[in-house]
């Protein structure tokens, strides 16, 4: 139970009212582990306040009370991030009951949202106006504004239209002391000063918590098409993107690498995907166009680029989609590749970055040092490469015992984070860190950085309220 | 002459050699104010590192005697935030000698360069592997890359490729106490904790001095057309902008907003530029379009787009233009408002943002405003409509005193920063606060983000020794 002293939960109930506050052990439980079930703790109470000024009320109280809060939205996030400690002293404060769309401002091409949205919610509001919002990932229907700024999320769209921190023009934040900052601005130009909303995006809530954004709204495409290609190596992936980005600018909106083993994993495992090619090819990518103009012309220009490609010996076979069947059948081999994955026992997971120009080599490498130490181990290599950003997943060897694999994931992650600090890259492109990786983060990130974040959770959160235990 | 110690200046001096130390008199002057001459200060030394190392030390010895730095680039910014203050006692830290271009990676389309690079030569270098560097601003021939970041520059092409904040991945950042923060990565997604780069961006120095940057490349447009647009009112260049951006998407790449007040200084003071139509309209559009096709179809576009707009009375008169010298011409009506407005006597210059869809209420209400505080006032508004970013400038009415016009000009920018406030607008969307605009921003802006800028302030450089009296 509760060691919240009772005044202070009468205080916090006369804040959030009944259906604010959860105190029920059975009723608290979903709010303690994460939609996967891999990180799960204790809370001293669930609190749900509906509205800026409750948010703000209930951190005044809990930092008066020396109270430590974990901010949750969708509770979709990969590195534990949202889930509170084993101490059962911290109380989980969960924006889902902040779900008003406020504004839609076509004409400054902005909508104004809390943070308790869900991600297809804002996605469906912007194309009642005929505009897209492009932040697009697997668990958009479940994970909310919060979460995505919290994390900075990433997805399928970066290459066109950037990451959630892109995305964003202005925050309404509650300080750790209680006070609101009023930085709902949607202006594309402000030049006064620091640019405080880029404390907060990505911190994962341990500077605050944010209750509301102004985010970035796009024309929607009207025309859009999607191409399966068959490539030797990696680095014909990399030459490839760099051709067509180079022919069709903006309307590259994605490109998807995956290895044979990904798509094989696919196959087997995910009812009604098929192999596009009678032969078996080491790599492929998915190309997608799109274009605000209903005849732009996306075929030909696939045509062309991968035609040309094919001329040079870069590309060794495609599939251009004929029907938007077609087009969602490519999609949901790239898709199919996370769920398949589990079919085949316990995995070791990444989320690594490096320049895009580093990716041959560093999987070249990588696969090699993996395969020394572990013969057989399976390499499920895909992501969003123009990105540089890598899923660079294992699967343990056929037949080897999954409590084997499982005393060898240190040792494997290890091989995986020291190859991507050689490329100079990132143990964590889009999932943030949490408390997954917070020790890898010591260890990997330079100590000085380490110690400037330090200085900023210092001086804003002194009292060490905010998420305590994750990314720091 | 300096006050500084004999000691200090021979260990600077060690540092830096003789090409790096400038203590005459004579010589310190082109570093002692800007190139309009608005600001002017002194300096006990004007320092010349060569490289990130001297940077460096120079900092520390200036860190461990007590000693301010100003940062310097090329020296054309609007808001003297470049320029020492008067006492004498502050040494300018100019970044000029470091112009080398570390690395052209078009893998990753990306470049590193160090502070000191022409922002001009660094466009030419993106230029010369196709590519293009998109930042765009009228001092591009002197302005340097450090001084690009540290203001957060703007201009032209915001509209399609952001600010320069944008633009930037990775810095490399000589800290308050002389260490360096190597935070040149070239990564598109990194999730590992706070952004740290963020905050030296737009932060004019006064946190840490930028000494290079790994900056995002972009395809090099193949083809591009503009049109020059008569319109009734500014509701109409809103509307226009709406529909232009559903109907081209990311092909529209410029959207430039001028009054009629503006064309005429124009036509009379710069010579070659002419009226493209032979009726008087009281507002102006320029509409860019580019794409990296050759055969884009932008005339049909620019066409199908203003016709439609014609029919429905939302455009009175366009013409698109037939030939590079056309286009050139139409940009030079544009871009030739500031000089033609300095033939008119004095004038009050502005830099301020609002929503986009705010533009045309404030431009009517200020309009009135200013012309019942001062009849006859010429009001010179344009600027880059589609980041809500007008140069609302003033000049004085025909025949009034100079010196009485001087004596207005504090009311008549109360007039329009207490309007821009009234919109949730910004004082300053593309030239920062330098010492300029710092005693504005403590009245506008909102005094939590202010005192949330001074504990970042006090964080990171606790001595106050960094570009002090900018900013805060």
């Amino acid at each position: 139970m509760s060691g919240l002293s009772a005044a202070l939960v009468q205080a916090l109930h006369a804040v959030v009212g009944d259906a604010g506050l959860i105190r029920d052990a059975e009723r608290m439980q979903t709010y303690l582990s994460d939609w996967r079930n891999a990180y799960r703790g204790c809370a001293a109470l669930v609190l749900r306040p509906a509205s800026t000024e409750e948010v703000a009320a209930v951190v005044r109280l809990c930092a008066e009370a020396g109270v430590a809060l974990v901010p949750q939205g969708g509770n979709t996030g990969l590195c534990g991030g949202s889930i509170p400690d084993d101490s059962g002293e911290q109380v989980v404060l969960s924006l889902t009951r902040m779900t008003a769309i406020r504004e839609v401002d076509t004409g400054n091409e902005t909508i104004t949202v809390e943070a308790g949205v869900i991600l297809q919610r804002l996605q469906e509001a912007a194309a009642e106006v005929g505009r897209l919002f492009p932040l697009s990932l697997g668990a958009e229907g479940s994970c909310t504004v919060g979460g995505n700024l919290a994390t900075n999320a990433g997805g399928t769209a970066v290459l066109r239209y950037g990451n959630m921190r892109e995305l964003t023009l202005g925050l309404e934040v509650v300080l750790p002391d209680g006070r609101i900052w009023h930085g709902l601005r949607g202006l594309r130009k402000d030049n006064t000063g620091y640019d405080l909303k880029q404390l907060f995006i990505g911190a994962e809530g341990t500077l605050g918590i944010i209750t509301a954004a102004v985010l970035k709204l796009y024309p929607a495409p009207r025309s859009c098409n999607t191409a399966w290609v068959a490539l030797a190596d990696v680095a014909a992936a990399i030459s490839l993107i760099g051709r067509m980005r180079q022919l069709c600018g903006d309307r590259l909106t994605g490109f998807e690498l995956m290895s044979r083993q990904s798509l094989d994993f696919v196959v087997r495992h995910v009812p009604g995907c098929n192999d596009p090619f009678a032969q078996v090819h080491p790599w492929y990518v998915l190309i997608e166009l799109s274009d605000t103009q209903v005849d732009a012309g996306l075929d030909a220009l696939l045509e062309s680029g991968l035609g040309e490609a094919f001329e040079e010996g870069l590309v060794v076979d495609a599939v251009i989609a004929s029907s938007e069947a077609q087009v969602a059948a490519l999609w949901a081999l790239r898709e199919g590749i996370s769920e398949a994955q589990n079919h085949e026992g316990p995995s070791l997971k990444h989320d690594i970055s490096v320049p895009v120009s580093c990716i041959p080599a560093f999987i070249e490498t990588t696969d090699q040092a993996l395969l020394a130490y572990l013969p057989g181990v399976r390499i499920v290599a895909y992501g969003h490469v123009g990105d540089g950003n890598l899923h660079y997943n294992l699967s343990k060897p056929p037949g080897y015992a999954d409590a084997d694999f499982k005393d060898q994931q240190a040792a494997l992650m290890q091989i995986i984070y020291d190859a991507t600090a050689r490329c100079a890259g990132s143990i964590s492109a889009e999932h943030g860190l949490g408390q997954a990786k917070r020790e890898a983060a010591e260890h990997y990130k330079d100590p000085l950085e380490r110690e400037l974040m330090r200085t900023i959770k210092q001086a804003l959160d002194p009292q060490g309220l905010m998420n305590p235990g994750k990314v720091l």
